[in-house]
Formats: structure tokens, C-alpha cells, sequence
């Protein structure tokens, strides 16, 4: 028994591109072959992307992904790969093919189908029904999929039961903040509880409202980590593995011995491979990269998520309506951060609500971060809606019409100059608006991306500051960290008119919208009933805002979108 | 063993108004009561509404379905009720309940859960285990619910194998054009192949994209129709049962001894209620509602579907924006059979492209069907836009942009009298737009509910026509269904311009939309390849918009919404 050469190829694929993505996995592959790795584990259907949805339903698209599967894997050899594919048989399963001498040595079917939150795997797949194990002259190797390894009783454990020293896992894993400490707790103790090294890859890449954050990890037998990958980044991850000291470990291991009996022959798959490659030098020890706190991954979850949105629906260059506020301003640095200062245009609308200290604050950041900028003035076109609009409204007296109507207007401007430019809108909402219905319906929420969408406001906050603290210093002006919050839309208009303070709006939100709270349960965490009443019915009562409003990057337990799934028609009420 | 009088409540419940549903549950009782039925049934989930989606993620809204069932259980004596709710055990299960003497005799959990389509039951389910038997003195009733049904090995077998003469399966089925021959062909085979008369309730009414069509039935042993519900009303149906002739017919029949041998004790749960009424006079045999065509059905799901989305959701009146073509006329009349001519605003909007000809139609279309009425000329609006964007648009020629930009200024506007008045805006937009993407993002995409959203614009002309047959005679100008369409913003400019004529994209669309046709499919169907590329095209890359669109009705088996979960990012090409 040898030491075996492990490689994680976090990489980025797109949905629908198989041809691309096939050639990124062939490019690795070289790679991994190049640095001596024996066995080299790409993402959950790496060929596909992942969630392709009802692209499952196309049997043409199914064949396609398998035909060039199968063409694959005739350029693979003198290494053994493991590549997310969807398979067909009677059905389609979501599958890892092992591939090693040109030719594919066997298939696993993902045994445990996530459907709930972001997932609707059982809307597509049948489920597997056998554990599998590579046989390499003497190490055995497992293999599952994701949620697989999920379970106590999933796969991982029959065939570390069958021998297996190593458990490779392979992920298409959503991010949200603080996720990786879930996973690195449940990948510790599923390595220690099957006493086998447990290899873990994910994917990374943007895909509409998800963020694959990669970040793989290796633990060897007794849990430790022993590698982890960067987040956010595509990486190949090459690690040495003392396989035999697990095979050392575990022959006096009187639990294994009892728990073995369960097993009967034939349950766990055999597929044989290549040999270890011999005479390898050994590898350094790889330096784990570090943790990274919670606002840090948010931003970078928030980078990557834009660029790959805008890059992979084909766009380079991006407009965001400025109006000196905290979320248009972070927007924006997100977008320069994301895709170069070259690709970001501002747009400033003032109108006679807008005041001066506005617009300083917008040019302020639009020197800091040198971006193209336009200002168009909207009161002109306001007046002229007005004077339309005067006889059907006689003698009402101006309410949340008329200042809907110029956040409309904003949003025609933008939409015109991405139709005449080619350039994708940003809006620039933030969860604590969102949740609540605090925006104009293709106004201030019309646009192609929403990168904020899943940002409380006090978040929104923390992510200027940090973004502030690091680089060549601030580029958001202190200003509009401090000044208070306002639509502008009438004069000397303050969010709390309407909503209250956001460090009471935000805790409320996340009980309700994110963890199911009842309005009781809200109430005996100290807040008031009335308030908490009010705030649950603009959540309920705007669901019809957020079914038209444009995805946006999740980084919560719970975003909207495919992740909460309300009717709009829905007269519960829970206080 | 005598006469059963069975009774199907197809009522028309909403999604979370639980008090409400109950209420509506017990006035069915009493009338089922006088009439002296011995059971009635009402719909799948009635309780909550259906689908209440992720409201099912609330332990609170489960919790508050169960007391209410419980407080209305001790309200109902002298006869069973059937009423579908939601359980709770270990996990949640939908459910009926059979309730009888003022308790809850027994609980039936859904044993087959539908995850496909419109469908997420997998989402929040778990399904359940064992068959069920209401035992009346010497007449047995088996209960299933919905896709229970349609497999002929579920639970209905099992009950009449048990013994049940009769088997009642309470639904939530949503429809589509034609659905209910499928129904009633698989309903007439299970109720001949278990030799058991069959009952079958669905529910009434809309829900978001879902209209529930009603339509009940009862099958007898040998599979003939011996009644039918009123499709899309809400309608109690009360059909005297002869088990006896059950009974008798099952003695005899050696398929049924071999079968039984399959079936061991206890199997299948047995629970006893009341016993049937004695000295009733025999009914009437009722008179079969006949079927109707497939564009009588379609135009009143669309009646049924607008009424309940604008009402449900609190509203009394809707505006719509008239342009003169079939579309907007078409959906102007829709709403005014819904709502009646007293809530329903029509808006011309004309621009310096809109043909004289187009404000004569929508002239007559307003005063056949005597609704409000409001023209809002857009030019002033409309050069105010142009003026302000002169600078940043410098010599580029008109395009597309200028196009958009006045269907915007039709949205803004519409929104704002919406505002003002709290009118509900209606969009006009048909399936064959909104597949191709030709529709203008909040422009005339602009509004709470899309009524034609899945109605293709071939079917559109046919329910004008079907419109223009019935009642006091035509109420859409004639014209209207003979000039060639055009959205008039540009002059002389024609749909053909851009699309194929509807003739041809519409099969093709029908075949990649709702049947996943591959590419070479499609063109082998006789179309043109580079039109079929094109058409593809044109689907895919707007889905984008369709994400952003309001709801509308579903009357297709694939219908785009919760129906077809495309991904925006999407880079697969088929061709």
C-alpha cells in the first residue's frame, strides 16, 4: 500500500454549457495528470452545471451531457477521474462517473435527493440504491454525492464498512454565511465515526441566485482537516494521503468488526482502476487557508455572484442608479470590485426631493471609485406625467402615487440605456426593503441583477464599513455611513416614516422571513405587538413585489426567491 | 344493506383564510344534512387552500388548521364527513379526515406525493402508509386523495380488495384544456378494474396560476359516468348509491378471490362511523352536466381564474390599457365577465404611431361593453423622455430603445391610476409574446395578473370568436379580429416585422414549450430549421422576462411559472 495522490478540482462551470464545461474539466485533468495526482474529483455535475432545472426535462440535453461524457473519457488517461454527470438508464440519476484508462470503470447514483430550500431534486431523479467503492491496486476509495454524506447511514458508511479508506464526496453546495462551519463539523465527524479520510469537493461560481462558494476540505481518519481550499476561487487542491495508517487504525477497531456483519456481499459496487503511480515525491504539507470572518465571505460571495451573473448571461458592462444612499453606493462597489471601474457607469436622477448633500455624496463616490457617470435630471419628465395625469386625479391630494411615479421614471431611464447600450441594470434594494415591500414595483426594483437582495440593511452597513477598511482606503464617503436613510421621494422623507429603525426592522425580518418564527414567539423576544403585527403584514402583503422583482445573490439561510415559496394569494394570519 | 347517499361539496376554499374555509366546510354540512346524505366529501386540503406552499414551512399554520378541525369535528353529527387538512405526527401529511358523531373517527394520510409540474408535495410531505376503511353498518368506504388515484396498484385497490364498495378520492387537481377526459378515462378504468363505484371531488376556484376546475364524478362498478359536477362552480352533488348491486356483482368474480390472497390483516386501517340513514326516498337520477368544447372551458377557467385572483386578493376593480388589438379587447371582456362592466377601467393611450383606426375599436369595444373609460394621449410624456435623453443617446439612431421607452410610459401610468384608485392593473400579453420574449419589460408587462399568459394568440382569436357567439352578440369589433397585429410603436410596424406568422409559431412553440421537443423534432414536424433556431432562440434568452412577469392563468399542461423552472443563466443550445 502507497501513499495516494488526491486532487479537488474546485472549478467554475456554467449551466447549459457542456462543451465549455468539459473542456475546463479536461484542462484540470491535464493539470492534476502534470503534478502526478492519482485520482482527481470534479464537482456535482460539473458537465452540466448545477441547477440546471427543467433543462432535466429535455431528454435531447440528457443525451448531449452523456455523449460528450463518453467522449470524455476517452482522452482520460494515466489518472482515475470522478465527474458529476447525469446519468440515464429507466430514469435519470444524478451521477459521478469514474473514468481511468480512457474508458468509463463505473457509475454511482446519488442515493439522497435534497428537496427543500433551493433544491427540487426529486422533481428530476430517481434516487440510487448502491454504495460504490474503487478498487485501486489495494486502496479502496468511496464515492458519493453531496447530500449523500449528509446522513449517518448514507453511503459513506457502507463503504468505509466494505474497506474503503478514503471518501471522496462530491458537492454543487450553496453558499450561505457561516455554512462552512456546519460542513466542516459534519465532514469532521462523519471521517471519524467511518474512521476514513473524507475528501470533500465543491463547486464555485455564480448560477442566478446562488453562489458556489468551493472551499473543499480534506480530513483524515481522526477528523482533523487536513487541507481546505480557498473560497470563492477555483483551485486545484493536490494532497497526499496516508491510506495506510488507516488501515493500520482500524484493525483493532472492535465497533468496526460488529458493525461489519451487516453488510452482505454485493451491496456495495467494486470498480477497478488504474494502479497507484509509484515513486512519487512526497508533497509538502499544504498551508490550510484561513477562515475568513463573516462580513469578509459575504462580500466575496457577493463579488462573485455579480460577475459571474453578468459575464455569463453575456454582458460586460453594468449601469446602477446612484442617489448618494448606502445601498446604490455599495452596489456600486461591488460591481467595480466585480467586473473592473471600466465596466460600471453611475446614473444620478435628481429630482427637486433630491437634496444637495445627495449629490456631493454621489460624485464624492464616483471619484473614489473613477467610473463613467451621466446625471438626468427628472423633473421635467415628472412634470409632464403630472400634467397628464391632472385631470384623472382632479383634486386628490399627492400620495405614495407620486412618488412611485418618479421612481418609475428612474427606472425607464435605466432600462433605455441598457437598451441602447447593451449594458445590464443593477438595482439596489437591500432583504430589509425587500422583505417588507419598501420599493417600487419597475421603479427602484427594475433591473436584471439585484446584488443586495439578500443583505439586511444593517449588514449593508457592515459590508461598507469593511469594504472601507481595506484596499487604498475608504471609497464610500463617511457621509452616507452616518446620514439617515431616505427614498427622497417627497420632501424631508425618512425611512423611519414609514418603517422602523432598521437595528428593530432586521432582527424581526430574520425571525419571520428566515426561521418561521410565530408572531408570538417574535413578541417574547421583546418586541412590540403592534409593531411586530405591522411588520408581518407588509412581509405578507408584498409577496406580489417580489414575484416580479429580479433575482439577486442568496447568502442567507433563507433568501427569496426559490427558497421561500409563498403564495401570493394568501389571507393567513398568524397574530 | 341498503341505499347510500353520498354527497361531493366541490367548493371554492382560499389559500390561509382557515376560519373562513371552515365556515364554508359546515354551511356544505348543513345543506348535505337536510338532504339527508349519509357522507359527504369534500376537496383535498380544503382546510388550508391549496397549494398553501412554504405557509406549510409555519408550525403555526399547521397547528391552526388542526384546531379548527378539531373545534368544527365536534359540530358535525348525523352525518360523516370527509375533509382534507393538514396532519402532524412525527412529520406533516396531507390528509382527510373522517369525521362522524362530533369526533374525528379517523385520519387517512396521502400515499402518493406529486413532485412535478406545478407540484412540490415532497417539499413538505410525508407520505403515508396504509389504506383506510369507513366501516357503515355493512357498506365499507375506502378514502384516497388525488394522485393516490391515478395508480392502479395505490390505495384504492387495496380498499376494495378490503371490501369497500365504494372509494371517494378528494382532489385538488388543477386544470388544463381537455384534462378531464384524461380524468375520467383513468377513473372509469379504476372503478371497473377494483368492480367499486368510485367518487371522485375536486376542488373550485383560483389560486395564483391555478384555476381548480370542479368537474366531480361518480363512476359506478362497471365504470359508467352516473354524474358530473358543473365545471368551475361551486356545486354540492348528492347521488344515490346502489352497493348492494357491488356486492352482489364482486361474488362470482375469481379475479378478486386470487387477488385477495395478497392482502394480510391489518393492512388496511378500519374505521367506524354512524350508520346509514334509513327510510330515505330515492333521488332522481341526476342529469349529467354535458362537456363542454375546449374554448368554452378555456374562456370560463379564464372568468373563474381573474375573478378569484382580483378578489381574493382584496380587490374590487381592475384598469387595463387598450390598444385597439385583440389582446387588450379580449381581456377587457374576460374582466368584465368576472367582475361586471361596473369594475372594470379601460385606458387608450395613443402615441403619434397609433393608427386612427386603433382608437375607432377601442371606441366600439367600450361602448359594447359600457365600461369606464380614460384617454391619456403619451406624446408630451413621451418627447420629455427623448428631450432629457438627448445628450447621452447624441446621434445614435432610433431602435428598439425608443420603442420601449413609450410602453414603459403606458406602464408607469397604468401603475399610477392603480395607485390612485387601487384599481388592479391586467395584462394583455398572450403565450406566444411571452415565449418569444416580445413584450416590453415593465412596460406592457407592467401589472398584478397576466389573464392571456397562457393562452397562445391562435386560441386567443378562437375565444374572441367563441366570445362573439354567445350572449347578446359580438362584443369585439370585427375588425379587431381581422387587421394584421402590431404593437404601433413605430409606424407601420407589424408583428411580422418580427415573428413568424402565429400559424406557424405557434405549433412550434407548443412543441419545444410545452412538449420538450428537441430542435431536430421540430423541424422533422415540416418547419423551416433556421425559423426553428430562431424561435429557440428567442424562448430561451427571455426567460429573463418571464421571471419578472406577473402570474396568469394556467390552461396548458405546461404553462410558464411554478409549471417550467428555467434557469436564466442558460448557455445549453440545442441546435
Amino acid at each position: 500500500m502507497q501513499r495516494l495522490r488526491i486532487g479537488l478540482a474546485q472549478i467554475n462551470p456554467t449551466v447549459g454549457a457542456i462543451k465549455e464545461n468539459v473542456r475546463k474539466v479536461m484542462e484540470y485533468v491535464e493539470k492534476a495528470r502534470g503534478l502526478d495526482v492519482d485520482i482527481v474529483a470534479f464537482p456535482e455535475m460539473v458537465l452540466t452545471g448545477y441547477p440546471p432545472e427543467d433543462l432535466l426535462l429535455k431528454p435531447q440535453f440528457i443525451e448531449d451531457n452523456i455523449r460528450h461524457l463518453k467522449e470524455m473519457a476517452s482522452n482520460i488517461k494515466d489518472i482515475t477521474a470522478i465527474v458529476g454527470f447525469v446519468d440515464a438508464k429507466e430514469d435519470i440519476y444524478n451521477a459521478a462517473a469514474i473514468i481511468s484508462s480512457g474508458r468509463i470503470a463505473g457509475v454511482y447514483h446519488k442515493m439522497y435527493l435534497p428537496n427543500y430550500g433551493v433544491f427540487d431534486e426529486e422533481r428530476y431523479f430517481q434516487a440510487g440504491r448502491k454504495p460504490i467503492v474503487i478498487e485501486f491496486n489495494g486502496t479502496l476509495i468511496g464515492v458519493s454525492i453531496c447530500e449523500d454524506i449528509w446522513y449517518p447511514e448514507g453511503p459513506a458508511l457502507y463503504e468505509a464498512l466494505e474497506g474503503a479508506e478514503v471518501v471522496i464526496n462530491i458537492n454543487a453546495s450553496p453558499f450561505h454565511v457561516g455554512k462552512w462551519k456546519f460542513r466542516e463539523r459534519m465532514l469532521a465527524t462523519r471521517a471519524s465515526d467511518n474512521a476514513a479520510i473524507v475528501a470533500y469537493v465543491n463547486m464555485v461560481g455564480g448560477q442566478d441566485e446562488l453562489v458556489f462558494d468551493g472551499h473543499s476540505m480534506v480530513f483524515n481518519e481522526k477528523g482533523e482537516l487536513i487541507a481546505r481550499g480557498r473560497p470563492f476561487e477555483e483551485e486545484l487542491i493536490v494532497v497526499d494521503l496516508d491510506v495506510e495508517a488507516v488501515f493500520r487504525g482500524r484493525l483493532h477497531d472492535p465497533r468496526r468488526r460488529k458493525e461489519k456483519l451487516f453488510l452482505e456481499e454485493g451491496e456495495v459496487e467494486r470498480v477497478k482502476v488504474d494502479q497507484i503511480k509509484e515513486g512519487k515525491r512526497a508533497l509538502p504539507p499544504r498551508e490550510a487557508h484561513p477562515p475568513e470572518s463573516d462580513v469578509e465571505e459575504v462580500y466575496k460571495a457577493l463579488i462573485l455572484g455579480t460577475r459571474d451573473y453578468v459575464r455569463k448571461n453575456g454582458f460586460e458592462k453594468v449601469v446602477i442608479g446612484l442617489s448618494g444612499g448606502i445601498d446604490s453606493s455599495l452596489t456600486a462597489v461591488v460591481a467595480v470590485d466585480a467586473l473592473g471601474k471600466e465596466n460600471v457607469t453611475g446614473v444620478f436622477m435628481p429630482s427637486p426631493f433630491t437634496r444637495k448633500e445627495s449629490g456631493e455624496d454621489v460624485m464624492a463616490l464616483v471619484e473614489n471609485l473613477g467610473i463613467d457617470f451621466l446625471t438626468l435630471p427628472i423633473n421635467r419628465v415628472f412634470m409632464s406625467y403630472l400634467q397628464l395625469l391632472k385631470a384623472p386625479f382632479a383634486d386628490l391630494r399627492p400620495d405614495v402615487t407620486e412618488e412611485n411615479i418618479q421612481a418609475r421614471i428612474r427606472g425607464n431611464i435605466l432600462m433605455a440605456l441598457s437598451n441602447k447600450f447593451g449594458w445590464l441594470v443593477l438595482t439596489t434594494g437591500n432583504k430589509s426593503e425587500v422583505s417588507v415591500g419598501y420599493a417600487t414595483l419597475y421603479g427602484d426594483t427594475a433591473g436584471g441583477f439585484a446584488v443586495l437582495k439578500d443583505v439586511q440593511k444593517t449588514m449593508v452597513y457592515e459590508l461598507a464599513r469593511y469594504r472601507n477598511s481595506i484596499g487604498e482606503g475608504p471609497v464610500i464617503p463617511e457621509r452616507v455611513l452616518v446620514k439617515e436613510p431616505s427614498a427622497e421621494l417627497r420632501h424631508n422623507q425618512k425611512d423611519t416614516d414609514t418603517l422602523p429603525p432598521y437595528s428593530i426592522l432586521d432582527p424581526i425580518l430574520k425571525a419571520y422571513v428566515e426561521e418561521d418564527r410565530s408572531f408570538n414567539e417574535i413578541v417574547s423576544m421583546g418586541f412590540d405587538e403592534e409593531l411586530v403585527k405591522k411588520v408581518i403584514r407588509m412581509v405578507d402583503r408584498s409577496e406580489y413585489k417580489r414575484r416580479q422583482a429580479p433575482p439577486g445573490i442568496k447568502i442567507t439561510p433563507r433568501a427569496f426567491g426559490k427558497d421561500r415559496r409563498m403564495p401570493i394569494t394568501n389571507l393567513y394570519e398568524s397574530y
